[in-house]
């Protein structure tokens, strides 16, 4: 085990953490910058209903002729690499050094604060990786004042708010006719959309699990479905505390939220719960294929038990009999021993009796219906036949079900 | 594993989602239409006390004669196959974008939603599809004005608001003296209702699984309760949220619910209460039936064991001994060398010796209990026998108990 | 299957409802009769201080003279066989079509109503059966007016209000001097009370299984474990909702309840929380057993497979021994060819040489303790008097620890 | 299992019950008295803060002068065999028959029940029998008035007031300078402490399980968990409620308890939750151990199954070349038939070959590390040392991390 | 186990308390000094804006001339092992006899308690031992008065203020602007802080877990996961009541906490949450690591099953053969007796017939695909290997995933 562990280690090094956490007595307020964060790219969007801009920004203070006018400027910052250009941002837009710690330090709690004349939203973003189920998971932290709204994204890499710009850029929908408010609950509202097709992935795994954990449960499939756990487990941290903050922006008193926008965050809750839903209601799943798996497990073994069984039962008794005529018992010196062996028709009666033996036990054990699980056995080498078969009924029934 | 998987997939494109959910960063208010969803059909039942009108509506705007009397309207639409008449449908009753998604979007979890002048409610109906134990759910949204309530349901096939209808046009019962508050009520109890005959579809294979994990368990039976169990989650998915919405309702201020249907109401959600309280015990079941099994799999186990013990144990040692005498130690050179060869009663007396030791441990293993062991595995053989006796008793019983 | 299922499907149409529900759609307040509900039988008992009636009743209207009166008028109406007496019941009490209809189309869940002049309380009665731990469940439904006391129960057989009744007619306790609320709480004590019994019977059954789970588990044990479960989740369905109906009871404020009775209520809410707590240890308690259960099967299986294992052990290599000395090599071709068939002492080396193989193992065995285990399934041999044994001590402990 | 059936019964009219219940019907406040139950003995101590009287008491009325005066008098009853000196005693304090119903009939659930000049605290004491880690458990209950507080006690046997008894006479600490209602918070406060060294004996039983569970697990063992499990669970419901009493008395805003003594109740509070805590904590690692229970058996059942593997492997195929040697084939018809008996090194051969065989399989066996098992099984047999080995490791460790 | 026991108990007499308790009936404020409880070592720390004392005390009351001004005198207390100079400090604070019980009878649960000119927190500060996943834990309290913060530590070798006290001298951060307020938040967080390095060594431990449980389940990893489960039990248990502590700090209207710090106080419980947070996740999947472990012991039986299997069922028909053909039937008496012997290719044919049996069955088991099994087994071998080709593909995506 020393060499896996010490192989591990090498590894876990990059593993990332699950919350962000200082020092213990550093100084609070302090960005810490990970080694391999990428430099800040800064986006700025600012529209009124008539017009738009749209441009990359070089220097932060590029930004200040911006958020003083009426129009909402958008500042979307993405990367966390260089502490001068964060700093330099913290003080455009005057945040508390909480604030300017919680969107560094990351990852955080989702969470909403309010100071007085800017909220703080403090979310987490997901995006499916590719077709095995995994996600990419990273910290989209708003700052959302009168007039301004500042978005920072861990990475350039993933973005979600493309469609957002364009939408704007294009002006589809009433996008450009409402507040920076309106904007926000936007951006939220595809962070939280952005779980379901996580989720859907998750979801159609669990059903090519649950044919797998019946048909040929093996050690990966083990493998398979504790990690789906952990990884559902590692959604749920995202998703609960999102609805929560959610809700608490509907139910939050401030004037940077008009009630226009409330309602449409309504929906943006409803959605999260749903999200929610769908995490508990996998979970469950999860929970019940392990159930499967151990009882998948069982059967298989009673099966190896019964195949070993039956062929030590009909041949053991077999070969007592022939080890009995094996025997080298003196029949000159007597004729009570072993006169069978002279008999005319010994071999043959002591062969249909072997038969006879073997046949009774035979019959034995095919009443009890053993055979049948032999042919059970059997399908297992026909997985693919067999699943096809079972498959279909199964998903017109599903299809019939569910629709 | 390759080809269950491409399999699968195939056939999950159509499975369903469990929730809606647009493309992250969609624009509020889309409406997504389903390919093979039906073309929306319209049918109105207007009616007052004295009076009733009762037919089907080519376009929407035919509607709006009916919509403008005191009398109540029941626009009922089934069926979201058509965009452009579902948004006119909207412009006609003045729904919110967010309301309308609510409706097309589906499946939405169940909720209510107050806007001023509408009362927007979405619920899920089940209903039983066949004798299999399956059931077909589908969203039905309901918006209820002062003077008319629409209906929309997700497909003409399903429909459980028959009898509702021909109560009305018979004048059955008090519903043509009440408002569209009371037609709410009467459709949302009928949407409540229907969940029973689902549940107790599922009490019976509950049943029946209880028979058979005890009587003879096999992969099969795993793979119904796990199906079953999957079941339960979806109808708990769906009953939840209906008991808040129902309880929203009763709470709810608006004036467009009567306190005379408040009390119905209050009946609806003792029996919303009532299925809840059904599924939360059915889940409980399956999930004791799922450590039945896995015990059952494990006495059945033990029974193979036993079995093949039993045989082992007693030919092994006769073996041994026909082996001792088999060998071929030279009688000649020495009179130690195996003289019971040579014995006059040497094989009568080596038999006699083997049939002792057989008896022994017969005897061992009958006063062990193990034998009758095997006669429970011969109650598998005669399953049907046995299970026609147990059961009758356990019925007996159970009628005696909980008549 | 088919036999079993046909056959369970026969026997099930009878089984009970958990609940009670309408054809989905049906008009609300429609009384359902069942085919096999005895007729009402309807007794009135009238008193105050001073005086007492009690007497049947033939037609509902004779009542209507009582009720006029200021004494209490307690009318227990037993058998729901006739929807025509029923409904003029509901007509001489005055009660709403949904009351009636909770009353009649049992079973509901335990809940209080409150209609003004009158409060409807629905509980849910169960009587202990026999001894094997059964119970018959029955609702019982009470309207409380100012001056008179409708009970409802399904069925003449099963009656536990008896004691009550005779209290009233001798003048026992300070029964007379109250009012209806009074009877009212006596009446729900005793329902409430009535639950203690049959979870005695429970306590004593969960201790029997103790004792058969850990001595000797089969089959017959699992079946019992699981049936234990259901009916304790049964039981639980009763309990839990009439405890929330007492204490909304005691929180009302109708003046139907005067602060006196309020008092003993509080004792009546008290006992309900103490059934429950019974029901809900005597769950865990039944789960530990399915746990123990598990447990038990693995250790049994541990002894047949040591049992297997000691014996193939040590006769698989002495067979082998014995057939190397079966062997027919030609000693004559050459004296390297099997000489010890030739030596004086072969044959009793041979022996000696088994016996200490055989001696090596038994002691490798007993050294690891295996055959303590043996002496443990002898041990299932004497279960009686090992339980005997056994379980004194253990209950002696019992009664020193918890007197 | 009639036997032990019948002999349980017999064991089992003597068992306690959980909680007290009358005879449904029964007539509230009637007094039960247990056959076995002890005559009370009235023990009083009456005090001020100059003076102080402790004496027996013969007769209940002999208490009448003390009540009257202004110093506190602690009346404590032991023995609950009298139901004319209790009602006595229920008369003297103007007891209503509720409340002596409560004290009188025990167990209770504890609780606090306010009657206007009367504080009536139910509580639950335990007390460790012995090292076996079992307690004894009563019933304690609490009358507190202006200037006096009842205690009545199920037994005179177990005491746990006599240290505050000998404080009072003693005068250590502020006690005599207070109220009853101190007295009171001392005695709640000695009765909740009396929990910490019983659940301390249970702490040392779990880690003895520890241990036993991974070493050597025997059904003794399963049994022991599953008792540990029952008592833990009996302890648990004797603290929940104790602690909302508790927290009842200090949310109370009865005048018999002054703000004073609430910040006393408030350091009790936070003891019944301490007891909570570590009761809760127990319930988990109990219910861990049966998990690692479980896993235990299966690790055993996979070691003796690899013996038999192993041994089998090895063997069978050896004597299956015996076997063949041991065929009669005639060499002289042909010189296909069986040469190698004639061969000149033909025995030495076949032993040789024989010897490749066995040897291939132990290297086999041993690469796969299957040998390793066998020096675990070597440790059982070495139990003792192996755990004096490993328990020091791990109890040191355990010093390290929690000192 | 006699040995064991009497072996465990002799440590046990050392092991720690879970939560200190007096004798039962003891005087409250009694202090309890631990035998090795270390001797206090008290330090000062005295700043204002513009300058600033550290340095040890020698007595108690030298500290009474610091406490006078308006200067934030910290006073650290490490050590309980004194109760003279206990008694002494708390009447230089003047603390409540409960507080100076809570203080100095360790541990307590954490917890907040108001005495109008004083603020006492408890709280239980956590620290890695080393790299086996380890942690020693000591409560921590604090007293916040006016210009004051006593902290009290259980030892002085681990003290988790260092930084703290550093950052004062060295005017480091905005810490000497501040009053003792500031200072309590700043100490709280860096003992919520640092749970994160242990939890973070746990996180590395489940990993290590997860890759042995798959690969190589032993007793051992059992032993593992429950040491695991039960440290996780210990810090939940720490952390919990501290969170709780945190938010009534927050809430608490005593003016001793300025609204400013309470935004700060609001970072720090956000850091208690995601503490509490990691400990829930880390303890399911511990969790679930012991439904893995479970499974994996089953697979692995599976495995040892399907070899004895193959191997019993190759070989036990075809030592049957052999076992016919060395039957001694005469050969001469009769043409019927075993012909096959004089048959010129009798042997040959009885080999190749031997042959076409084993190869029938190596081709069943080859079919089934049972020797992939052993090819799995063959992995275990190379364990080192394998795993090392596992994990970094695993840690790739892992790192792809969540990065």
């Amino acid at each position: 085990m020393k060499k896996i562990r010490s192989h591990l280690s090498k590894n876990l090094k990059k593993s990332p953490k699950d919350y962000f956490h200082e020092q213990p007595g550093s100084l609070p307020g302090t960005l810490n910058i990970a080694a391999d964060a990428t430099l800040p790219e800064i986006e700025l969007v600012d529209y009124k209903d008539t017009d738009y801009v749209h441009q990359p920004i070089e220097t932060p203070e590029d930004l200040i002729p911006y958020l003083d006018t009426e129009s909402v400027s958008w500042v979307d910052v993405q990367g966390l690499g260089s502490e001068d250009i964060l700093q330099r941002i913290g003080k455009i837009f005057d945040l508390h050094p909480l604030v300017l710690e919680d969107i560094v330090n990351v990852p955080q709690r989702p969470k909403v604060e309010d100071y007085d004349d800017q909220l703080v939203i403090i979310t987490q973003m997901v995006m499916p990786l590719n077709n095995q189920g995994g996600f990419h998971k990273e910290q989209v932290s708003f700052v959302l004042g009168k007039h301004y709204l500042l978005t920072v994204q861990e990475e350039a890499q993933y973005d979600c708010f493309n469609q957002v710009r364009s939408r704007i850029c294009n002006n589809k929908g009433i996008l450009r006719k409402h507040k920076a408010d309106y904007l926000a609950y936007t951006l939220i509202d595809a962070i939280v959309d952005g779980f379901f097709p996580v989720l859907e992935a998750y979801g159609e795994l669990i059903e090519d699990l649950e044919a797998e954990v019946v048909a040929s449960p093996t050690r990966k499939t083990l493998e398979k479905i504790y990690r789906l756990r952990r990884e559902l487990l590692s959604l749920r941290r995202a998703i609960w505390p999102q609805r929560d903050a959610i809700n608490a922006l509907i139910r939050d008193d401030s004037d940077l939220i008009s009630d226009h926008v409330r309602v449409y965050l309504r929906d943006c809750y409803d959605h999260a719960v749903q999200v929610m839903d769908m995490v508990e209601t996998y979970r469950e799943l999860t929970s019940g294929l392990m159930d499967v798996y151990l009882s998948a497990v069982g059967n298989r073994m009673n099966e190896v038990m019964k195949l070993l069984t039956v062929i030590s039962s009909i041949f053991i008794p077999l070969t007592f009999v022939a080890g009995i005529y094996g025997m080298n018992f003196n029949t000159e010196t007597s004729p009570w021993n072993m006169p069978e062996l002279n008999w005319y028709l010994g071999y043959p009666a002591c062969l249909a009796f072997m038969g006879a033996i073997a046949g009774g036990l035979v019959i034995f054990f095919w009443r009890r219906g053993w055979f049948e699980n032999f042919s059970t056995i059997q399908d297992d080498y026909n997985n693919e036949q067999a699943s096809q078969e079972l498959m279909p009924s199964q998903n017109n029934r599903a299809k019939k079900i569910r629709r």
